[in-house]
């Protein structure tokens, strides 16, 4: 095939490289200021870099009418077809698909790319941690006649597929003068592939209500920057707001009648974002964290004026927390299961009269419990086919004791994971000085920079680090703020899992990383997605002053 | 019909009034605070407050495949059936239509509702100033049997339609038990009108691009409050976004080359707004405030270092003004156009030589060349058939030498429309210190309180107001917080404009307005618009804590 010349290792002259690329553009939008001429080079920009990529200096004009085929053992996958409905509409939007001049110009105009074939050579839609996200992206060069030419995706899954549209919609410009979509810089070659297997955005819907409608938004938001694990921190203790059928009283726990998640919104959810190659970790916070269980069944709490960690003297507690497993389970196929475990003050243990006695007859501390808690909500999660991931706290206190499938989940600052690692266990990269995102100040460089594999040397070692995650606690984000507290920051995490280390932080990340993060955070608001500005010293607040998207 | 049984003077035992239904509500929200048990309750707000309505203590499940029947010389408009699969998909986002359960459920189940009448009196459907957008909402009471009920809506206009169905969806909710769409409270009976015919919300897309996804966004969002003008302030100092084919160089002061308005997006835009029953106002703001013009032109500019406003002395100002106009006169079919005229500081006009001169040879004052240039383009409007807007300082300064037909924009401060009407004018009350939506220290109560007509008793001036307006300037709202300054403070605003004087805020408003305000911004946050809490200090900051939606 004709495509399948334009490998990326055949250096013709016109091909430049990474490097180039990133420092030539920075320079085009460093130079660029209010109202100074629009440079002329035009800006192809793709947020998170790919693995390996090559380009040259033609431009390809795109028929608004782009044909999907579909190739492989995968070409019945709704999900491929459903997601190029997606991208269609993304990156013809400001195409009148109905004007008349529009029309006239189309029977006249024979456009350059008339075609994507996309090849997926697995019929299998299963997406589980590690699923091949890989994926070749081919863009031909201008034939110079007039036979439309073809992009090219590859992929071993639907999922990698998926991943080449995003950097296909991302090579897709509305160009101002010819009114049409192009693609500047062809030919493209790109192979391209994940860093990390496991690149996570936390949500919390027990401190602030989340309506479905935006936890869409956000998932959506997520495929564009190519995270695919949506950790939902669904339940705290200010409120319990899903539908557990065996214990239909809990979500009376809920703020409002209002604020709640029927099964099957959490279905729609998963599904949703399945949809887009994202899976949805679930998380039940046990024992702390849980005060809003109490709401509907108060004999969860030790008592009614001491209320936090769950009854540990309890059987109640265990068949309850069981039956939430045995719910969740038929919702959540994701292999990992959340258990939290942080953050637990066993004081009301201690200082309650009958688990006080449950413990002594037990012969055990406090500080015992917790354990026996935190492994007893473990078996009950492998007993369902759940790899249980739990807060580093549980690492940090017992690490001995936790299942050796455990993935210990990093927050309280660093080091967490190299120790973690060293002892067999995977691991979570979260770093709260860096990927927690209500930390306000931590500026889009700190998380640029943050590296999961930092102080862990074997490679061996290395590849117990399944990824990372982003964390957006909710104390203080809503329906109304919380999109622009999660973007620009997390893209500039997604970056760092997706990408290969030092690809896209070579040499001054003001030149090589800035100038496309703000391109990216102005592709997020094109697709109606509110990221905030970049380089703002508070995450989430308002522009200083009048000014462009690509300046700010 | 049974339905015409239902009207609202027919005070059944069951019937209560408006007052009732505000307090009464009330006074369940204010009872509802964290974890408190849920109000049984149902509640049921409407906003903005429709001008008479009635209920009863029924419910009515609702079938999740609502049929539509439209009737009336209006039946053939596709506004009407848009607007229905618009609401079909709002109201019924959280019932799964293609579940195996749903499905099963439903064909053993009969709704009290099962079609959706809507009467359309009308074939035009011209959406101008005064367009009628009365309605009536007729919801039947439960006849208790297997036959399956209409709701209906009348109207003289589609956009009368439109807002019988924005109220319709308003009044049906999701039940947590039944898992369906219920109606409490019926029946209902709801005779309906807009006190104002003008009610806008100002875009300012020169200090930030916003990208036509957002301007979308926005135009949706307005819907929901029965707003009725988009006034786009499109060009201003900073950047000239707009594509005029007469002068193809002037959106050169645009920021960047991706942040422009093609002709193409500006149909779209004015087309999307009307199929919402919502006219377009576009602002060509001159003299002053014009900088961004001489980017592509620098002619216009009195001198390179002196650049507003816009040079008087030439022919080509005043071609090239008329060249824009004739443009944006096939792409804005609204009556009214708007000239600005506001700020206008002449120091560049006395302080240029060439300019300088021109005044002297036609024995002008700067201040007289203001008026000039003010007159000049109002009669370059009225030739194309628009109606001249204009901000207060053209007639703060000239009044007897505005056009008759001029529409006085009030802001700076209260006073000025009862001054305008007095003299013959209409205006539209946009006082900066209530409606500039900018201003983040003006609480709700104050956005909520303001009147259109404050110091205006004579009936006949009073008719002169033809509304008002809150104004969102952008010099610190991008794409990333343009909803949340505009949510819900413009809410406020807009139950101003539409409902009946004192219909909404007899006696307390923290009682009879409140509650529901809260409710109708967590309506807006359901349907994927972050409207920001209600009561924080200041507009768009984030809550403060944890907590209900219901409660911030």
């Amino acid at each position: 095939m004709r495509l399948c010349t334009l490998r990326w290792f055949l250096a013709a002259s016109h091909i430049f490289f990474i490097i180039a690329l990133a420092l030539s553009s920075s320079q085009a939008l460093g130079a660029r200021v209010k109202r100074t001429p629009h440079p002329n080079e035009p800006l192809t920009y793709i947020w998170p870099l790919p693995a390996q990529f090559s380009f040259g200096d033609g431009t390809l004009s795109v028929d608004p009418g782009l044909s999907l085929t579909i190739d492989g053992n995968g070409s019945g996958s709704d999900i491929v077809k459903a997601a190029f409905d997606r991208y269609r509409g993304i990156i013809f939007k400001r195409i009148d698909r109905f004007s008349f001049l529009r029309k006239l110009r189309e029977r006249i105009t024979v456009y350059d790319v008339s075609t994507l074939r996309i090849t997926v050579h697995s019929a299998s839609e299963q997406l589980q941690l590690g699923v091949d996200e890989s994926y070749t992206l081919l863009v031909p060069k201008s034939n110079g006649q007039s036979v439309a030419g073809e992009v090219k995706i590859e992929a071993n899954t639907v999922y990698g597929a998926l991943r080449g549209l995003e950097t296909f919609s991302q090579l897709c410009s509305f160009d101002y003068s010819t009114k049409a979509i192009q693609i500047y810089k062809a030919p493209w070659s790109i192979q391209d592939k994940p860093r990390f297997a496991y690149r996570g955005l936390m949500i919390d819907t027990s401190r602030h209500y989340l309506p479905i409608e935006v936890i869409k938004q956000i998932i959506e938001s997520m495929s564009y920057a190519k995270l695919n694990v949506l950790h939902w921190h669904i339940i705290d203790e200010q409120s319990f707001p899903l539908e557990t059928p065996s214990y239909p009283k809990l979500w009376k726990g809920s703020y409002t009648k209002w604020e709640r998640y029927t099964v099957e919104d959490a279905y729609e959810i998963v599904n949703f974002a399945k949809m887009r190659g994202i899976n949805v970790m679930a998380e039940v916070d046990v024992p702390g964290h849980a005060e809003s269980w109490g709401v509907g069944y108060p004999e969860l709490w030790p008592a009614p004026s001491c209320r936090e960690p769950l009854d540990v003297s309890k059987k109640f507690t265990f068949d309850l927390f069981s039956g939430i497993l045995t719910d969740m389970r038929k919702i959540f196929p994701f292999e990992l299961f959340h258990l939290g475990g942080d953050e637990v003050n066993t004081d009301c243990w201690s200082n309650t009269t009958h688990v006080k006695e449950w413990l002594q007859n037990h012969n055990m501390t406090a500080k015992d419990a917790y354990e026996y808690f935190v492994i007893k909500a473990q078996n009950i999660a492998l007993s369902k086919n759940w790899t249980p991931v739990n807060w580093e706290e549980t690492f940090n206190t017992f690490p001995s004791k936790l299942h050796p499938q455990t993935v210990v989940h990093n927050w309280l600052g660093p080091g967490v994971c190299p120790k973690a690692v060293a002892k067999g266990f995977r691991c979570i990269f979260s770093n709260q000085g860096v990927w927690y995102l209500d930390h306000l100040d931590v500026p889009w460089e700190s998380v640029y920079t943050a590296e999961p594999l930092e102080g862990i040397r074997d490679q061996s070692q290395q590849n117990l680090v399944i990824g990372g995650e982003v964390c957006m606690w909710a104390e203080t984000a809503d329906a109304s703020d919380v999109q622009q507290t999660i973007w620009p920051r997390a893209a500039a995490a997604a970056e760092r899992l997706w990408s290969q280390k030092d690809s896209g932080h070579t040499g001054n990340i003001t030149l090589t990383a800035l100038p496309r993060l703000q391109h990216f955070r102005c592709l997020l608001n094109r697709r109606g997605v509110p990221a905030a500005p970049v380089t703002n010293l508070y995450a989430r607040t308002a522009p200083v002053g009048p000014g462009s998207c690509y300046a700010q």
